[in-house]
């Protein structure tokens, strides 16, 4: 497995790969690698071509009350892990190299960052729509994959290859759980013994509110408020936000109907975890991907 | 020439030419060619490869007060033009092409944008930018050219793709003036007679501001003040501004050092026109470029 540290040095054997013909395919990370990051890899290997990971902390997705100093570096084992799960290329640059004077250029995605993470984290999905533009415009891979754990960004990055006409297809992958349901997270190390056994709770009190659709509860705030209680009962009590909204867009959807994003997020000790379920909500509802 | 107006068909074109090694070079433009985009096509014919053009009327750029349904769209004579100037191809969208639904991601150039046109078109140089970076997104050009008239465009569409890492190198083409002065502009055909025998004052005004310096005045102010009064007295009552900026980052430059953008903006009748020299400030004072 190759690695880079400089844009330079990744275009330059970037293009020689697109020489011989080689697509690129893409999984951009933070490091802190998981079973969440190897199951986007296994995605981003069956498109073919170059297979690239990216590690960068980005800061400017980081708020400045947020964890960036904190956040998990692991470079040795992220890279060990990286050549395990067959990746050709690693791309290591530096916050210097990655933002060489301050930042004026940004890609907004408007209404969709205004709510869920992104009304409690002001400027989160602006940092990362612009780094992973960045991202793109450095790799040029014809895929890339993203995490459904993180629906939000999935959703932002999907509509910014969208309607920018970036030529690249957004791949999404499935959320990888622990055995009783915790979304794999690079934040979860964080959790003391205590706060890991009350995360389990976040992902039940969303099987909560699946289990209120399915019995034919259709009103967003009855079933959002039910499951807010659900988690104070399973003794998380930093609870930010619990939405129920449309999963394509983001927008309202009371009665509830269509494709659906069930979101929660919730301090668990000083550790902020997020998850969610996406449900086709018709006559029945069943479970399914964003997209 | 072959002609495209939609995107699909022009990226199948432009893959079979670089499947054989071409790169492309690309002039975007709004129509209503003149001897400016000539020069802006005559540069990218240099840099080799596939010559593409494009003529779009962006709605995004213009304010709901603005000339967008009046622009002026003579697209048979642009499109003849762009023949006999040497293009390989021109892109011809339609809006709902380029817009297929309500844009709801934007790239936003910050403090360039505030200052100069950006203060007087809210949301202007949002809607240039974000065309651009889509238009860069379909067209995959290794080289784009822009026109110095449109000079705060030019620092803000280098700015986005320095900064979002686009893998395309920005060259800037000289104004092309009238034989009596007047930067040439889609805009000029709106000008009576009279107005257009006014509309020369706009480019003398600037170098009276150009002599100031030459003459050893160094305070921007005193500068821009008088160029504000050369061009009442040419006749010119609508002036919209007279700045004299960095012409890197357009921040303030007093005393006025260095490399500076004397730029003004007026109103001649109802027709709003733009013209800007660049000019290395140092013991002596010289006319040079924006970049």
């Amino acid at each position: 497995m190759k690695s880079f540290q400089t844009i330079s040095e990744l275009r330059t054997y970037l293009a020689a790969g697109r020489k011989r013909g080689s697509k690129v395919s893409f999984v951009p990370t933070m490091g802190a690698l998981h079973a969440g990051h190897k199951a986007c890899i296994d995605i981003a290997r069956r498109e073919g071509g170059i297979l690239v990971s990216s590690i960068f902390v980005n800061p400017t997705q980081f708020g400045p009350a947020e964890d960036f100093d904190a956040y998990p570096r692991p470079v040795e084992e992220d890279t060990a892990g990286l050549l395990q799960w067959g990746c050709d290329a690693v791309f290591l640059p530096s916050v210097r190299e990655m933002y060489e004077r301050e930042q004026r250029v940004w890609v907004e995605a408007g209404c969709l960052a205004d709510v869920l993470c992104g009304k409690h984290r002001a400027g989160h999905f602006r940092g990362v729509a612009t780094v992973v533009a960045k991202l793109f415009h450095i790799v040029e891979p014809h895929v890339a994959v993203f995490g459904q754990k993180d629906a939000q960004q999935a959703i932002i990055i999907r509509e910014m290859a969208r309607q920018l006409n970036m030529p690249v297809a957004i791949l999404l992958c499935p959320t990888v759980r622990e055995p009783d349901g915790l979304a794999v997270s690079s934040r979860n190390r964080y959790l003391s013994k205590e706060d890991r056994a009350a995360a389990a709770g976040l992902y039940a009190g969303l099987r909560h509110g699946k289990a209120l659709l399915e019995s034919g509860e259709r009103e967003a705030r009855a079933i959002t408020e039910s499951v807010r209680r659900y988690l104070t009962g399973a003794g998380i009590l930093g609870t930010e936000y619990v939405e129920l909204l449309n999963a394509e867009d983001l927008s309202p959807t009371d009665p509830v109907a269509g494709r659906v994003l069930l979101a929660a997020a919730a301090r668990i000790g000083s550790t902020r975890l997020i998850d969610n379920i996406v449900l086709e909500v018709r006559d029945g509802v069943r479970e399914t991907m964003l997209f």
